[in-house]
C-alpha cells in the first residue's frame, strides 16, 4: 500500500463510502503491508542498481525455473549463481537468449537491457589460477549490475611484479575485489598500494593446513592493512554485489 | 623522488653538471626510492582523507610519544587507536590540546583542523550497550577522517521497533557499521533492510559459545543478506576507516 | 513386573504357595524387572503421545524390517527417520499400507489411527527453501505423534516481512521449531516476537564457514532472546518431537 | 496506537475533524508505531509471566540502576542476573527491599507480589556440587517468575541411585532441567527415564579437554535421548526461563 | 535391603506379621533401595583396594572439611586431590595427622593403616621436569591405594638413554603411566619398547600450538604403539587410579 | 645376540681365537644388534601373548601379502585389520584355511593353534547396534590373542535396562572395552558400575555434531567415573589389544 | 634493465641522443622493470639450483602444457607436482622423455641435463609405509634440483632399532627430511640424534583424531627437540625443495 | 664407553685379568652406556657449534642455578631462555659476569670465549614492533651460537618498500629467520623474494581472530613460496637454532 493507496483509502471514509470497521479492518494489517511495500519500494529503488539473484545450488532446475518466470513476468534480469553445467543446460532450453557463464557458474537473462554505470571502475584481482573461478563469480555479478570492471589474474606473490606493473589498475579503481587461497596475504598487499576500499574473497584453494579457506579466511581478517573487509569463503558473488554497491555510490547518475 | 626531480636530474646529466657515474648511483636505488615516492604520493592522497594512525596496544608511552612527534612534525593528525587511559594520561602532558575518547580509547591530535566531507552519511549502529565501545571506535575514527557520522545503539533483536522506527536513518546513510557481539545477527537485519554496503563488526561481547566473538564473526560471514562484509573481532577502527573509504567514493570535492 | 503381579506373589507367599526362598529368587532380579518395568509402565504412558521411533540410517532394510515387526506385534505406531527412498521402497513392499514421506524422509505406518490431540498448536517455520527437508522431518514427527502443525516456510531475514504478516500464527502456536541454516538468526528473531518456547534446529544448509551447520548452532545457542533452545545439526525429528512433548502439556485429555 | 486509537483517528476523519494530510501523517509511521504498540502488547502479555530482566556482567552499577529505576516506574519485577557480591552491594543500597541470591548471583525485586502458578512443577537436577551456582540460577529465574521449583543436586553417574531413588520427583515434574559439567552425560540419562521435555544446561566445570563447557554440550546435543534440547553454557538463566514458558502451557488459569 | 532383610521380610509376610498391604509399599521403592544397596556391596569391595577421593578444586575448605567427617565416621582413608597449600593448611588444622603432598597437590588422611599390594610394579615416567607434579598425583594415588611404584623423571626424548638404560625397570613393572607434554611422544616411545599397558598422561606443560595439552593428547590418541590409552589432560590422579585397578589383577591376595 | 652368544665372543677373546680388533668390531655395533636383540626377545614374549598385526588399510594385496608370508615363515599367527572384503577375498585365495571376519573387517590366520588364556575375562559393550563393527574388531582381537570374551550390545542409555540387568558380567569381568557413538555416556555408567579397569572406545556413529566421534571422544576423556582411560575413535584393536594385555596380568601362567 | 643498461640509457642523454622526456618515460616504469628484473636475476641465480615447478593439482593437461612449452622454450627443467597418471599419460605424449614418477606423483623433463651438486647428502626418512609417496614427493624434488638422497623407510617407533642401525647415515647427512603422520614424532626422536637440521613433513596418514594430519603437525610444532622445523601436511615438495636450498649452502661450487 | 675403553676391558679379558662373567657384567649394559657414549659424542660436536640451552619458563632459580652450575662444570656455554627479569636478578647474583638480554629473555655466560663462524649472514626481520622480542629471542640465540646476525625490524607490509629498500641483506644472508604476528605474510614476501631458506615464527601479537598466533602459523604454513619452513609460535629460540645449524654448513672451518 502506498501514500496514494492510503490517501484514497481516507477519502473514501471521510466521504462515507467505507465504514470505519471497514477501514479499521483494512488498516489493521497495514504494518505489515507497508512493511512489504517499503520492500517493494526498496526492491524498486535497487532494481536500478543490481537484479534479483538466485542461489542455484541444491535447487532442482524445476524449482530455479519456477522462480526465473516469476522474475522474468516483472521484466526484470534473471541471475542465477552457483548453476552447474547441467542445470545450466536445463534452464536455457527455456531460456534460450540467457546466457551461461561456465567459469564464474552464472547464468544470466537480461528481461530489458542492462543500465550501464559509467563511473568508477572494479578491479577484481586473483592470486592464484585455481582462484579463477571465484574471481570470475565477482566479474560477471559487477558486469551484470552494470559496472565495469577489470581484471589481473595469476598476480600471486610469487608474481607480485605483475601486480606492481599494473600501476594505472591500482590508482584507478574505486573499490577492489581480491581473491585468494593458500595463506591469502594478496588483500593485504593490495591493501598496503592503494587508499580504496578492498574487499578481500579467501578461497579454498590449498591443502592441508588451508583447511578449504579458512586460513585464507583467517590472513585476510588479521590484515595489517586498515582497509580490507572480507566476505565468505568462495563467495565471489557477495564480493561482486557489494563491490557494485560501494561503486554505486560515486555515481553521479543515481 | 618524483618526475620533477627525476627530470632535474636527467636535465644535470644531459648539461654536464651531474657524471654518469654520480647519476648512476643515484638513480640505482630508484626503484625503491620511487617505491617509496609512490607509497609517499600514496601518503599525500590519503593525507587529504585520513590520519596516520598508531596502534596504541602493546606500546609503551615513550614509544607512542616518539612516532607522534614524527607524525606532528609532517603537520598530519595524530590518532593512537586502542590506548588506555593511563598511557593516554602521559601522551596528554605532552599534548595537552589533543582529545581523548575514553570510551573509543582513541586520542586525536590536530596538527591542523580537519577538513570535513560534507557529502554522505556513515551509520553505526550497535546491537548491546556492551558493544559501545567497539561502536565508539569506529565513530571517532570515521568523525577524525572528517565524515559525518549518526549513531544508533542499543538496537538489537529485542529492540528492532527501534531499528525500524529509525526508517530516516536507514534510507539516508551510504555506508552502514554494524556492531554486534552474541549471535551476531544484527548486520544481516541491517542488510536485508537497505540496499547500501554494511560493515559487520563483530564483537567479543558474549559468554560461553560465543567464543569471545567468533560466533558473531561467522553468523555475520554467513549472512543470508548480500551486502555484508566483515572485519575482524572488535575491529571498531577498520571499520571506521573502510567505510569513510567508502563514503569517500562520494564526495564530489575529491 | 507390575503392582499387581509383585501383590499376587506376596499373596502366594503369605497362603504358603510360594517358598520364601522361592520368593527371595525371584525378587532377587526385581531391581532390574523393576527397571524393567518402569520403563514398560513409561512406555505404555509414551504410548499415549507418540510411537516409538527407528533411527534407519546407517541400517540394512532386513534390520529395520525386523524392529518393525517388533514393534508391529506390540500395535504400536511405526516410525522411520532418516530413511533414504530405496530402503523405503523395500520396507513398502511389506507394508504396503504405511506411508513414505518423501521429503520427510520418514516412514510412517498406522498399526490403529493415531489418537488426535486438539489442544495446542506447533508453529513450524523454516527460513530458507533448501531448510524444508529438516523442517518437514520436524513436521512430520509432530503430526505421527497427534498433535496439530502449521508451517510457515522461506521466512528467512530476506522475507521477514512474510512472517510479520503472519501474525496470527505468532500468537496462536504454543510452541515454536524454527529451522534455518547459514547464519542461523531466524529463531533470534522469532523469540523476540513471541512469548512461547522455540525450538531452534540448525541446519547444514550453507557453505565455506557455515561449517555443516556449526555456525547457525553457535548462533542459536547465543541467541539474545531468551526462550530459544537448541537441538543438534539436522535433528528436525528431535524438534518436533520435543515440541509434541510440549504441547501436551497444554492437552486437558492428558 | 490500539486499535481504540486507530479508530477514534477513523472518526476524527469521517467527521472531519481531521483532515486527511493530517492522517495520512499520522498513519505514514504507523507500520513501526504499530509493531511497537504489538511489542507493548506482548510485553502485557508476557508480563503475566515473567519480568523483565536485565543482564547484570558488564554493566556499570550506575547504569544497571537507571534501568531498574525505569522498571520500578512500570511496576515491573526488577531481576538482574549475572551480578556480583560487590555491584549487589551498590544496588541493595538503593533497593533495601529487594534479595539478592548469591548463588544465584541474581538480584530480585518485587515491585508487586510475584503472582504464583500453582499447576506443574519443575525439576531441577544437578550433576556435581560445582554445578550448583548455575542450577540455582534456573531455579531462582523460575520461582521469581512464579513457578513451582524442585531441585536435585549431586545427582551424576557416581550417585545414579539418589537420582533413581526420586521417582516420584521424576514422574511428577512436568519439564526438567538438567545441569552438567565434564562429560555432560546427566540429562541423557534423566530423558531416558522421563516422558518430559528435558532442558540440558552444560556448564564450565571441569579442567582439561572439558574445554570450559563445550564437551558437556557436544554431549547434551548428541544425546541419544530424544527429549533433550539445550542452551548456551552456563546459561542457568535461559533453561529456567524457557522451563517457565513450557511449564505456563498446562496453567489452567492462563 | 540385603537379601537377608528381604527373607526376614517375606518370613514375616508368611507368618502374618506384615500385611501384604505394607510389603508391597516397602517393596515398591525396592528397585532403586537394591540400587543403592548394590552400591554399598560395590563400595565395600572398592574399600579393599582404593580409598574415596573428594576433588578439590573449587570446593571451599569448610565443604571438603564436611566431606571428610563423613568419609572418617566409616574408618576409610581419606584422599583430596587438586587441594591448594592454602586450603590443605586449613584441613591440617582439622586433621593434623594427615599428610599434605605439595607436589601431587594431594592430602591424604589414613584412618587405619594402607592395605600394602605386593604383587605387581606401577612405573610413573614423567617427560620432562615440568610434568612432574602431574606423575607425582599419579604416585601418590597409586601409593595410597597401596601400590608399589617406582618412577623415571626427566626422560623425554633428548634424555632417552636414560630411559634405555632403566632396562630392569621397563621389563619388571605391570603398567605403565608415562606423563609428557609439549608433542606427547613419551608414550608411543615406551609402549614400543615394553609388552604391558602404557596409560599416556598428557599434560598442559608447553606453549603456542601445544594448546594447553591438546597436541600432547591428540599425540597419544594417535600412538603408533598399540598398547597405549589415554586420560584426560593433566589427569595424573586417573591414570594412578587405573594403573591400580590394573595392577590389582595381578594380585593373587584379591 | 643373546648373552650366550656374548659369552661365547669373550672366550673367543680370551682363548685368543679372537683377536681384540675383531671383537671391538662386532661389539662396536652392538647396541643396534642388542636393541635388535631386545625387541627378538621382547618380540617372543609378546608371542605369548597376540600374534604380530598388519594394519590393512591403506595397503595393497600384494604388499599384505608380502608381510604375511614373513609372518607365516615364523610361524606366528597372522592379523591383518582393517581389511576390506575385497582384499580378503584376495588373500583368502592365497590362504584359505584362513579367517575372514567380515564384521569386524579382519582376517586371521592360525600357523599353529592359539594358546588360550583361561583366567579372567574381558567384556565387551556397545551402546548401539552401530557401534557393533568397533565391537567385533575388539571381540576378535581379544579372541585371537586367546582371551575369554563376552559380549553385550545394543546396551546404550535407552536400554540402560538391559546393561543392569547383565549383573553377572558386570561382576565378573576383569577389564571392559565400552564402545559408544554420538555422546559417549556408556563408559562413564558402566565406569560407576564397576571397580575395574574400563576402555572406552568412541566411534564415529552420530551426525551434525558428533563430528566423526569427537563428542563421544571427549564426553570419556571427561568421564567424572575415574577408572575410564580412552583409545582413539574406531580404534577397536586398540582396546582389544590392551585389555588383552591387563587380563595377562591376571594370568597365573604367565 | 641491468646497471649496463641503465649506464647507456644515461650516456644517451648526456649525448642529447635521448630527449629527457624519453628518458623520463622509460625511468618511469623503472622501479618494476627493476623489480621485474631483480627477479630475472634471481630466477638466473635459481635455476643454477632448481627448476620451475609446476602445481599440477586441479590444472587442466592444456593448461600444465602450456606452461610446460614456456619453460622448455628457456631450455628449464621441467618438473609437474601433484599430477595424477591420468594427466601424466596425456603429457607424456607430447614429452616422450620426460618422466613419470609415479609414487612421488612428479613428471620431470629435462631440457638439459641436470647439474650434479657434489657436496653433502640429504637424507629423507619416512615412519611407516604409508608415508613413502610423500617422502618419495621429496627425493624425486631433491634429486632433481641435482642432490644426492638417501633414503630410509619403514623407521618408525616400532622399528625405531632400524633407525639407530643406521648410524653412518645419522652422521652423514647436513640436513633431514623426516616424513611422519598418526602421533608425528619421529622427526623428535630423529632431532634428538643428530645436530643437523630437521625437516618435519606430517602426513595425512592416520584415522580418527588424526585429523588428516593436523595431530602429526602439531606433534612436530612442538617438538623437544630443537632442530625441528616443519612444511604443511603432505608437502614433500617443499621440504625436499627447502632440504636442497639448505644442501646448496655447503656447496663449494656455488 | 669410548673405543678405548672398550679395548682395555677386551684387553683384560684376553690377559686374563678380567674373568667372562665380569665381562659380561660389564658389556650387558652397553647399549645403553654407548648409547650414552654416542650421545656425550655427540654432545661434543654439538659444543662446537652452539651451547645447552636451559629453558627458564616454569623453573625455579634454584632449579636453574643447579643445572647452571653442572654445565659450568664442564666448562660450558651456559644459556637461559623464557627467563624472567626478577629470576635472571636472582641468577646473575651468583653468575655476575654472565648477560641478561632482557628485550630477548635470555641470559647467557661464556664459561669461554664463544668461538665465532665467520662464514655466512643470518638475516633476522621482524614485522612489526611487537615482534621485536620473538626476534630478538633469535638473534640472541644465533649471536651466542657464534653466528654473524643482520637484523631488519619493523618491515611488514605496510613498511614494505623498507624491506626492498634492503636489497644488500636479502641478497647477502644466507638463512632467513622472519618474524611476525597478525595475518603473518612477510615470510611469504621474504620467501617470494630470496633463493634461501626462510624459517617464519608466528608470534601471537594480534588480537581476536590472530587466535594467539594460529592465523599467523597457518599464513606460513600455506604459504605459496616453497622455501618457507616454520617453527612454534613466539619459538624464536628455534628459529635462531635451526638458523645457526644451516649457516654452519657454509662453514668452511668445520
Amino acid at each position: 500500500m502506498d501514500v496514494k493507496t492510503l490517501r484514497e483509502l481516507l477519502k473514501s471514509v471521510a466521504s462515507g463510502c467505507l465504514s470505519i470497521d471497514e477501514a479499521v479492518s483494512k488498516l489493521e494489517r497495514l504494518p505489515f503491508e507497508d512493511l512489504a511495500y517499503a520492500r517493494v519500494d526498496h526492491h524498486r529503488s535497487l532494481r536500478k542498481g543490481f537484479p534479483e539473484v538466485i542461489f542455484g545450488q541444491g535447487k532442482s532446475p524445476e524449482h530455479i525455473l519456477g522462480i526465473m518466470n516469476a522474475i522474468a513476468r516483472q521484466k526484470d534480469t534473471i541471475m542465477v549463481t552457483r548453476l552447474s553445467p547441467e542445470k545450466a543446460a536445463a534452464l536455457l532450453a527455456e531460456y534460450p537468449d540467457a546466457t551461461y557463464y561456465r567459469e564464474a557458474r552464472i547464468l544470466v537473462h537480461e528481461s530489458q537491457p542492462i543500465r550501464k554505470i559509467n563511473n568508477g571502475l572494479i578491479a577484481v584481482i586473483a592470486a592464484g589460477t585455481s582462484d579463477i573461478p571465484v574471481a570470475e563469480e565477482a566479474v560477471v555479478t559487477a558486469t551484470t549490475m552494470g559496472h565495469r570492471v577489470k581484471k589481473l589474474y595469476d598476480a600471486g606473490v610469487s608474481g607480485i611484479h605483475r601486480l606492481m606493473d599494473e600501476a594505472r589498475l591500482l590508482s584507478e579503481a574505486s573499490v577492489f575485489v581480491v581473491v585468494a587461497g593458500m595463506e591469502g596475504a594478496l588483500p593485504s598487499v593490495v591493501g598496503g598500494l592503494v587508499g580504496k576500499p578492498v574487499i578481500g574473497v579467501p578461497t579454498s584453494v590449498g591443502y592441508g593446513t588451508s583447511f578449504g579457506g579458512i586460513t585464507a579466511l583467517l590472513g585476510m581478517l588479521n590484515s595489517c592493512a586498515s582497509n580490507v573487509c572480507v566476505v565468505n569463503i568462495d563467495n565471489g558473488f557477495g564480493a561482486g554485489y557489494i563491490a557494485a554497491l560501494i561503486n554505486n555510490l560515486g555515481n553521479r547518475d543515481l
